[in-house]
């Protein structure tokens, strides 16, 4: 197949290009990067340390004409849980690295001096380059990947850590340049840091003249491609809401449920929620003449991103996602969209999870280090004190569970030590076991039970009940890391739930792709060999069913169901018996 | 018996006096405090939670003539570890509780509200008052024992945190009042920050008119007791080396081992330890007036201790030990005594533990935070950051680990999150095995094998070399855990080791004390009782054989000896094999 794998040693500083081995061949994406990381990276070792190493990967169908299946691996040990991670983005550098029949890129090592590098990837091969031009200065991630575009073009992906990865904190995240020159994240799990230890700031990816991508069977693989573009667009969330909305239609889905977690996770509504909602936002992006619809990455047909800007049209952010309002919004209590707008820019311009960083900001509240709702001091705090690297900055820039513990808080809303995300796991339990079980951490997109506990895809399982709760789970983790495997937007999983010639489509394009004969049964099996190779990382770094827990403040109601975290160790302990 | 345990609800504010349950009627100290913590807190609680619990429990043979038998053991789930914890103290509080017959005073709930209480203790049981008087300004340790002392007589027994149990920092500490109105502490695991959690600022401890303690065959003590204190002036280490000059002692000792690690742990010797050793420390304190041998409680024979003053006499520091001196003097590369004197004064005042609080500088001295060898900016760090809760404060107070995460460094010398003391695993690797394997983490005193690998007390064992480490440290661990639990010195060991009617002595006074027929054998497995008690609990918790590990960056070598950290996990694992 031609295909390789690109090794970056920073120990010896040296590049090189190998074969793909016989065991990688039918993997990508996330699949990869945590066989990768699995075989290669001692489970114990310091996440920041020489052992860990940094790995990205296209999925399996990145590279075709196949729709949504942009998206890049990044896995790692995290700095964060201290366990196996994939934080997986759009943008171009998936598809750079696909057209350059690039299956992997392995960062190992770790610079002997203090210097600082970039790394340069194109058809030849990788080239590693000093560069402290960027380093410690507090530059930013949009006037990064604005002159080094300039720079060397246009069509160049970029990956790049911000002031927080130099920090090597562990909320720092690694951007991704998308397709306009703004920004996509490899949010969660301090990817940042990793790569800061390694101390490459940014990585380039030319993809002039590569091989491009080779098509066992092209004609299946329209044929399955159409029908799989098709129930994209004719699936109500993937054609309807997400496009004109956003993910923040979700604001009011989740409000009327009860499930919105407000004011560090009190209650399960928000008085403001208007003010926050995605038809507030869609409204004041069309008013004010921005783009309320938009993609990720090339090839993507839903498009439920979308270019937010000021009173006078001007860019404020972009990917501005419903977990990082509701963060800011419903848990921080800051009502003004603009401003929430103004603290999602600069995480992404410093290097933030914004999930992260927008549970960052609500437990600072929680410990009395600014005002409840105060935006313009949240804004601040990022701004100054994170960037800089101050004191506070490193409290902040390390995580919700950084600053709970700085201030002695036991209502820190964190599973493995990562933030939950916005989705109340009282009301809406079938997420509290993915939360619980997750070898990521508090991950809602592990296993996004609010399709079917909530949208009613794939059926419906009562949201307030525990029963069918760790199946459901279990089974959206599963398909979760296969799709993650492919390059695919989670959000195919929407048609695929409930379309049978989608889910259908996605194996045969793979089929199609490599001339394999993948079938369902086949991708269950896939995805279960993903979790499992995870989990046994998790094991074998230290962590035991202990960590598979939420937190002990769960044990209080939450109005306006009363709901309470009432899983037993044993119910949740079901969820690994596959 | 009409011995008495003392439960103090902070989530009813009530107090009551139960019996003492049959079950533990023949425990104490050590034994007591992790039979309590392991029978009634949730393993997984969290530690500053309201299922945690804060115990104190008299030793076996405290209250009584027996020499060295003071000490009081605190117990509960560590906010720095998150495993179980014991650390115990001289002082007069334990005394004052046996005298009153109370074996163990149980804290638990957590007050429902903000407000600060303090416990009173006498004859008639336990009384809660709500009393805000010294939190939130700032007041020292010292001061407030002076003023309550002044106010409830000079007898009374008073246990207090400081501002940095007030902030709930994990590295807080407990202080003891001592027979002079000084200070001793229940170090380390961030008790300070249990009690803080529990709002509880001081417990006074008033004996007067106690019923005292019955000894069932007062001759047979009489007997033993004597020939246990012959012993102890016997020993030329208990007799001679530590009432001389100190623990301070070890300095040159371990500098001339190549085990005292210096500069965070870069090298096994340090430069100027004349400067910092305890022969200097001796004619310093004795040019000047001090005191050089001083008891931490009363019937203390080897009087390590000493009163530290200034140039004009004047009182500076007490309970100054070698782990303090070695963290500060070489792990942080102060030179002058005098700052090191004055920093153990503020630790001690604000309430930190004296071997983390050393080490949190050292690491910030790692992180940039201030410069090598800055004894006044250290002194700073402490007297203002930490003790008004600044996020620098904060950063420091949680530990050399939080220091260390929160600037993303890998040469952060923990386990278990505990900070190393003073004793470098490389060149003495019995200790290391004790730091690995410990319940506690971190800690020398949990199984001292520098005792026969240096001192060659108890026979000899190469400090070199692997073999014979993990019996060693099993054997001493055992041991510690029975001294632990008879309100004993760990001192006593070094006499204990060597002459064996020492050993007899200790159980033959617990069978006189009590009436019951403990031998060896029985000693020894009371030891395992506690250490597997203990570990089942931190298992419980969530810690595995993984988190019996050194740091990533023992594998370097250290010099004079080049050594490295070189057992193998399954190495290491023997030791639970008992």
């Amino acid at each position: 197949m031609g295909e390789k794998i690109i090794r970056i040693n920073m120990s010896t500083l040296t590049a090189s290009t190998e074969p793909v081995p016989s065991e990688w061949a039918a993997l990508g994406g996330r699949a990869l990067t945590s066989t990768v990381v699995a075989k290669e990276v001692p489970p114990t070792c310091d996440a920041l340390g020489k052992y860990n190493k940094l790995v990205f990967a296209p999925g399996l169908l990145t590279g075709t004409s196949a729709a949504n299946s942009g998206r890049l691996s990044a896995g790692f040990k995290s700095p964060l849980t201290g366990g196996i991670k994939e934080s997986n983005a759009g943008g171009t550098s998936a598809q750079n690295l696909e057209r350059l029949g690039i299956k992997a890129v392995i960062i190992e090592g770790m610079p002997k001096d203090d210097k600082w590098y970039s790394v340069h990837i194109n058809k030849d091969g990788a080239t590693i380059k000093e560069d402290s031009e960027f380093v410690g200065n507090g530059t930013g991630n949009y006037e990064l990947i604005k002159t080094v575009s300039d720079r060397l073009g246009k069509k160049v992906g970029i990956l790049v850590i911000g002031p927080a990865g130099e920090f090597k904190m562990a909320a720092a995240n690694i951007s991704n340049k998308d397709p306009d020159g703004n920004i996509r994240s490899h949010g969660r799990g301090g990817g940042g840091a990793v790569m800061g230890s390694k101390r490459v700031k940014y990585i380039s990816i030319d993809d002039t003249d590569g091989p491009g991508v080779t098509i066992a069977d092209p004609e299946k693989f329209k044929t399955q491609a159409r029908l799989f573009a098709k129930a994209l667009l004719d699936h109500p969330v993937s054609g309807q809401g997400l496009p004109t909305y956003g993910t923040n239609v979700l604001i009011n889905i989740l409000n009327e449920a009860g499930g919105l977690p407000t004011k560090n996770f009190r209650f399960g509504t928000c008085d403001h929620h208007e003010k926050i909602c995605g038809e507030t936002m869609h409204d004041v992006i069309v008013a004010r003449g921005g783009t309320p619809s938009h993609g990720c990455h090339a090839g993507c047909i839903i498009k439920c991103s979308q270019i937010y800007v000021d009173s006078e049209g001007k860019y404020i952010t972009s990917g501005f996602e419903y977990e990082t309002v509701w963060g800011l919004g419903a848990a921080s209590m800051i009502q003004d969209l603009d401003d929430i707008a103004k603290i999602d820019h600069v995480m992404d311009d410093i290097g933030i999870d914004s999930i992260e960083g927008a549970v960052i900001i609500s437990v600072a509240m929680e410990a009395g280090i600014l005002p409840w709702g105060d935006g313009k001091e949240a804004y601040r705090l990022m701004d100054e004190e994170v960037r800089k690297g101050t004191p506070l900055g490193r409290i902040l820039g390390n995580g919700a569970g950084s600053v709970g513990r700085a201030y002695g808080l036991t209502r820190i809303p964190v599973v493995k030590n990562q933030a939950i995300p916005a989705y109340d796991p009282r009301s809406v339990k079938g997420i509290g076991i993915t939360y619980a079980t997750s070898t990521m951490g508090a991950d809602h997109t592990a296993g996004y039970t609010i399709a079917t506990n909530i949208l009613k895809v794939g059926g419906f399982v009562d949201p307030l009940s525990k029963v069918g709760q760790v199946e459901l789970s279990r089974n959206l983790q599963i398909a979760t890391a296969a799709v993650d495997s492919c390059g695919l937007c989670i959000f195919v999983a929407f048609p695929a739930l409930d379309i049978p010639e989608c889910f259908t489509a996605i194996f045969e394009m793979i089929n199609a792709r490599y001339g394999g004969n993948l079938d369902a049964n086949g991708v269950v099996e896939f995805g279960k060999y993903v979790l499992k190779t995870e989990h046994e990382f998790n094991l074998a770094a230290g962590m035991s069913s202990k960590d598979d827990r939420l937190p002990e403040f769960f044990e209080e109601e939450i109005p306006p169901h009363n709901a309470v975290w009432d899983f037993s160790d044993s119910e949740i302990e079901e969820f690994w018996k596959f």
